[in-house]
């Protein structure tokens, strides 16, 4: 890290988030600038959207290092930057192995083999160096080859030795984590202080200023929704849609896939955008930290786009983005039973559980094309995680193109002083929860039904004053689990209201392949099982 | 999989689960045997827990068989499992990467470069063999050869024209998922059947009759534990110590760690049960895999720890575990603020959404070593999920030796007539509420204490009860996002209730490193918290 500091890399030392600075990410551990990490094997992937930012969108000279652990270079998401990174041909990256054979609670599973590693990152299309890490002029000399080879990514393997030169301490296990007694640490630093040469002050090399201003505030989409109230179209697709336009709103917009775009549209923005779309193939955790990566500094917009239930794999990079203040997008298609014949592996039904508790995620469910295109408009202007939960079936437009949305309010959809029950439901449920509306209605029932929009933040005023309107009567349905999803979102929302009870109807248990419709109905989430929840709460 | 069914693999065709049978994994997707597949990369760490449970367990000649995609090679669980495979010499196992260059949106990112698969197979301590993957006698001969190599595991890397031999499909993209339309089946159907050389049934070869016999119910521990009320412990190192006392009930109890022994205190296990460990360094998401492997036919109770917070990243894991049915118990360490110094990375605030959010998951949250002890004996009886919440801080023994423990049965700690609300917690929160009880009885306010024990499946009739019996004042108080916890969880099993009012108290936003007790305090879920928001209830 001193090379790296005080010889490699060109920064301003006063200015450490400026865009035209070297970028460094300390994937080991601990103290972060753009990336939070200490969730290990993450900080390679932000390192490659960093790259892919300086190399393809930003067009400048800075260049990413990122030093690794050997320890957390088992995990898989590692391998899957180090595959993403040659792919594309990152030249501007770094990556810096740490061999020093002692993992938390005992050696790594390679030793000090560092031909193993270098092997490893060759076979992954890696340009490839091994150093004695100790070796200041040898680290000097690594890094300069780096900036010589074209279109491959360099590795630089560094034997090192852990408390290298401190007695008794070197090389030993049980020491990860652990402070050193006070009474040693005292002689350490004298020992350490010992061996200093010189105090001269090293100044970092400025860098070259050639990164474009980039502002991605104040995002506006060049025209209204072009829906008419009725026309089918499914979210999904209304999302990819959006995503396209919001392409030629914005020319820092860029899209992550994860080989689903032509289930999740996002081919649409591909083929309109080619230049800002970044296939990272079927890896999603490696997509979510390359977003994470082009997101850092404020030098673009991206949404990441895959099936809801394979973000379910990156639940650990999403958790670090929430303590890293990132500001990507997600988009989860295919949630829910709804999905269909593909079967319960490609249904989300715990997705929102997870997005809701992602602190300060806004979590947008819209159920039309009209409020998805809001949706993307307003994902993109949010300082923040963002995820939007688009489903696979085709649905009616609801809203004119002149209805506004905002985060945190929700729309009364039908509104009678007759009613008799409020009921909440987003995506195909509030589709459904419509057509049981108009079933009772011939019954002579009359109820209230609610879009959401978005489910975090949840519109608690909005709920709890429908639902006193309506006898404190609310059901809730969704296409997702019974567990944080909206059902306990809105239970907690009128925990402290005594006159509201709520009825919760979700997907009790694992599905099967089957016919949307069937499904909707087979797991009681379908018009018919909406009308009986509502009769049965009226007796 | 012809060649694998009918040339090479051992089974019995009328038992397919038998556990002397050779094993095959389609981690490709679609049908399963012993794991249900579909979300991709998961299979290999799945077959390796099942040919490390074959060779080290059973010590049995059944060999296992997984089939991989070539897009799904970009999930890093795959390299996970790979460097796993060969640091344990699993010579039992063989792996096919099914090279057909088309993932579903597009190409995969190495297309048909078979020896770049080898290459990165090789690197990774694998035996390998390039072959065609359309020529019968070359796939024999290579299975052959698997068998011939010693403490290595074989992938065969097969090159394959996906549609092979249909006019007009072979090798084309757009056809991933997609039926061929009815008109065109008939015709390629026809052409296929006219390619049958011989009619002659073939019969698999019998398997070797070497796995032993297990039998893993009614598991019961060599006495009752060993601690006083009032002794200070953390869940963390009774659950470490429950599982050791385990292994000397059950020989076929096994523990798997992701290079956090020390602080899980797994090592005990490890020093008590050596051949019965399994390190799988820091790759949590194939530490679930080979976990699933292990139980898979009931051949093991296997015990996943790690720290809590580093289970989300095998999130995808646990849901697809869910849809396997599979046996599997999971510890999760260091949950919450009251980690302590380590700071956010290292809590984990979002575990109970998590798993919460799995169908038929038990998710028991132990508040002393006693208790601990038991969900451990439970966990190990159930045929289902199992997750283990514990806690980093030593806390006081709260039960004798002889208290009962159930799944779903939550304690009453505190209880008089008197009583003028219930406040619910779990670790270290329920000792916060009881020193809370203790400051409150001193000003002459009584509160009912209750310990959930399992947060899934909850105890709604005791909550209920207990909540009317003190004016239907309640408070949940968790280490824990607001989301998808304890708080919602009780939220919803009241929504019912028109007279019961319930108030959360948890962690509202990303915490920061500090002393335990400190933060408990600075994030509101401290007894003086308690105490504030009960006296609020009151009013």
């Amino acid at each position: 890290m001193a090379v790296l500091f005080f010889h490699t890399m060109r920064y301003k030392q006063t200015e450490p988030e400026h865009p035209n600075n070297d970028r460094f990410v300390l994937s080991k551990r601990l103290p972060f600038v753009d990336v939070a990490t200490g969730s290990l094997g993450q900080g390679l992937g932000a390192a490659c959207g960093m790259a892919y930012t300086g190399k393809y969108f930003d067009k400048a000279s800075y260049r990413v290092f990122c030093l690794l652990g050997d320890g957390e270079s088992s995990e898989g998401s590692v391998w899957e930057a180090l595959a993403f990174a040659s792919h594309y041909h990152l030249d501007n990256l770094v990556a810096v192995f740490d061999v020093n054979r002692l993992g938390q609670s005992g050696t790594t599973p390679l030793g000090h083999c560092t031909d193993a590693y270098q092997r490893r990152c060759e076979a992954f299309g890696w340009n490839t160096c091994l150093v004695d890490g100790h070796d200041v002029e040898a680290l000097c000399r690594a890094f300069w080859q780096a900036t010589q080879v074209q279109n491959k990514p360099t590795a630089v393997i560094a034997k090192t030795f852990k408390g290298r030169g401190i007695p008794n301490i070197e090389d030993a296990e049980n020491w990860h984590g652990k402070p050193v007694p006070k009474e040693r640490a005292d002689a350490i630093v004298k020992l350490i202080q010992s061996q200093i040469q010189t105090h001269s002050i090293l100044l970092p090399k400025a860098p070259v200023e050639d990164s474009p201003p980039v502002k991605i505030t104040n995002i506006k989409m060049t025209s209204p929704p072009a829906y008419k109230v009725g026309d089918m179209m499914s979210t999904r697709k209304a999302c990819g849609l959006a995503l396209a336009k919001l392409g030629h709103a914005h020319e820092r917009v860029i899209v992550l896939d994860g080989d689903t775009k032509n289930s999740t549209f996002s081919e649409i923005f591909k083929s309109e955008h080619p230049e800002r779309f970044i296939e990272c193939f079927i890896a999603e955790q490696n997509m979510v930290s390359v977003a994470l990566g082009c997101a850092a500094r404020g030098r673009t917009v991206a949404f990441a786009n895959t099936f809801a239930a394979f973000l379910t794999r990156a639940f650990d990079q999403l958790r670090m983005g929430a303590i890293s203040e990132t500001n990507i997008n997600l988009v989860g298609s295919h949630c829910g039973v709804s999905v269909g014949e593909d079967g319960p592996s490609q249904m989300a039904l715990e997705d929102l559980a997870m997005f809701r508790s992602i602190p300060g995620c806004t979590v947008f469910y819209p159920s039309d094309a009209v409020s998805t295109e809001h949706a993307v408009r307003l994902a993109a202007n949010i300082k923040g995680m963002c995820f939007i939960r688009t489903s696979r079936p085709e649905t009616a437009v609801l809203y004119t193109p002149q209805e506004n949305f905002a985060v945190g309010q929700a729309k009364v959809l039908c509104h009678s002083v007759e009613d008799k029950a409020t009921v909440i439901g987003a995506g195909v449920t509030l589709h459904e929860a419509l057509a049981a509306a108009g079933g009772l209605s011939q019954e002579g029932i009359s109820i209230r039904v609610i879009d959401l929009f978005t489910v975090k933040p949840l519109d608690a005023a909005t709920i709890i004053s429908n639902a006193r309107a309506t006898g404190g009567r609310l059901l809730t349905v969704e296409d997702h689990y019974p567990e944080g999803g909206i059902g306990e979102a809105v239970c907690a929302a009128v925990a402290q209201e005594p006159d509201i009870r709520v009825r919760q109807l979700a997907v009790s248990h694992v599905p099967r392949s089957g016919k949307p419709s069937e499904l909707l109905d087979m797991f009681g989430i379908s018009a018919r099982h909406i009308a009986e929840a509502v009769k049965c709460m009226l007796n």
